[in-house]
């Protein structure tokens, strides 16, 4: 079950995903987005999948896994986090000896994507917290709340681990042309609970930050390269290039299943163009002349040199990422395997 | 009579201002837009002040007219072609003798500054293009064409010009949220023309440069200070810091009557605050929480550091603007001299 975020903030509605296909479907379709939620959603897809497989083997139950991975990995191509779900959940189910065990296992390990996401977000918080000011007016992009994640969110877990310790006196909020992704569901979330947003179009980003209306800018992340360049929103990659104009710190938060070491700089990082219909309507509405060429990028790339720090789960990335990242992850496995041999 | 924009593109409405107050609320309520534009329009409005006015005393018409100029001038503050016209009719009228005249006198004045604003545009076109490279990729934001002059526009006027002389390949338009000019309004009169064009989110412009697909950018003006710092659309100054990062030329493109010599930089520009549901509505349509608190500066100052040229009807400022904005004043009344001197 998922809300479909489409409807937010006017209507709130839970929608049950019956199928592998119909989790595809709420991925390709925004039904639900953001990096961890939609791997999180790909996980459970995949253990949907060994449910509803009528194979006799777990051989062939396997092949139906696997064409129910190549399926949800095609939805989208930019968030690194749905490969990595998808092909964790898969390989629980390889060593199963039955398809009861195959089911229960690939439900058990998207059960955990989802509370190790949860659990991941919070530590965010709690790391990223500290770097943000006294009585700080925190400007953010898109939605990367509780929304986007398995809850609290990765900036706005960054941002509601601020507010509690007192710290924020005002979230700004892009509006995120064209699916507005910050008018409808970060606004909401913060209104949920009761921190103070105002909201902005894009373009007033600059001029509030000339003004000195932003002490810091945070956002997410889809999928950040091993030298610490970030895959987010479109309109991210303007926000830091405006942000180092203006002496503004520019953090990006996100949990290392985001952080995709095999590939060397952002420049190897998929950018998926959506269809010009969200470009040229909003919410049916048409905007632009009928016959007009649009173009519609949903994600662009930040170079980390603009990049203040990555505020992960495991703790806080400074330059140079490329050593900084592959520590995070070196401590990480070794935790692992620590609590595994616990 | 003018178009009335809020409309456009799907309705090309031609609306009839019947008096001083239609000319207020047609300017106000954004059915006619644009610096040089509201000031044709407010022109006329008091034009139309006098027409209407019913004073049997000189004297008494002059008190109608000054009410008028007013009512028109408190409209909206930004742009400085409004005060400049309505106080260049206004002061017309102040030499006549009677009152057959003062409406005549008006009247003429009006219609003068409309076809000079048409003419200028021209000018700016011609000045302009050959800042152009060769096959150019052109970025404009908002809309500084025909429908914000008199005809012809003063960015699309550079636009139309090096069009015409084969050199531009594209012109990518930001949308311009809130109110979408570069959607509605610049993309259709692109298309109108046969100009290629592609329409993108302002979140996008970024991402375009970095790409590459940007040679230079181009602007119009509300109001250009002494010192050549510019008020424009919101965004325009996010626009010119992501130019000067990507060392992208970036021009603004405006008629001598944008330029206020009175004022020494932007920070005496008034920027003009406007209803927050333009930013939470879209043609009417809910796209943000009902309680969100937002926050809509329409226009946003660039300083003069990061403007490449100052494309006038008289010729192109360079910097330093305090001398080279200065000296295109002084040719010009001097030309005018001239020319009433012949």
């Amino acid at each position: 079950m998922l809300i479909d975020q489409r409807h937010l903030p006017g209507d709130l509605r839970i929608e049950r995903c019956e199928s592998v296909e119909a989790v595809a479907r709420a991925i390709r379709e925004l039904r639900v987005r953001g990096a961890p939620a939609i791997g999180i959603a790909a996980g459970f897809g995949v253990a949907i999948a060994a449910r509803d497989s009528t194979a006799e083997a777990v051989a062939d139950l396997f092949v139906d896994l696997e064409r129910a991975a190549a399926l949800l990995k095609a939805t989208r191509p930019t968030a690194v986090n749905l490969a990595w779900a998808v092909d964790r959940v898969v390989a629980a189910a390889s060593g199963c000896l039955t398809i009861e065990e195959s089911r229960q296992t690939t439900l058990s390990v998207a059960q955990r994507i989802a509370r190790d996401d949860l659990a991941s977000c919070h530590a965010i918080g709690s790391h990223g917290a500290p770097l943000i000011p006294e009585n700080a007016r925190v400007l953010t992009h898109c939605n990367a709340g509780a929304l986007g994640t398995a809850g609290y969110g990765t900036a706005l877990g960054v941002i509601r681990s601020a507010h509690a310790a007192g710290r924020i006196r005002e979230v700004v909020v892009d509006e995120t042309r064209p699916v507005l992704q910050g008018a409808r569901l970060t606004a909401w979330e913060l209104l949920c609970d009761g921190i103070p947003v105002t909201l902005i179009t894009d373009n007033a980003a600059a001029h509030f930050m000339q003004r000195g209306r932003i002490d810091v800018a945070i956002v997410g992340a889809d999928r950040i390269a091993a030298n610490g360049d970030v895959a987010n929103k479109i309109g991210t990659y303007g926000v830091a290039v405006l942000a180092r104009a203006h002496d503004i710190p520019f953090y990006v938060a996100a949990p290392l299943s985001t952080i995709d070491l095999s590939i060397p700089d952002g420049s190897h990082i998929p950018i998926e163009e959506r269809s010009p219909d969200e470009v040229t309507t909003i919410g049916g509405l048409r905007i632009a002349p009928d016959n007009v060429r649009a173009e519609n990028p949903a994600f662009d790339v930040t170079p980390s040199r603009l990049v203040s720090g990555i505020i992960t789960d495991r703790g806080v990335a400074r330059a140079p990422y490329a050593e900084s990242l592959a520590a995070l992850f070196r401590e990480s496995t070794l935790s692992s395997a620590r609590q595994a041999s616990a």
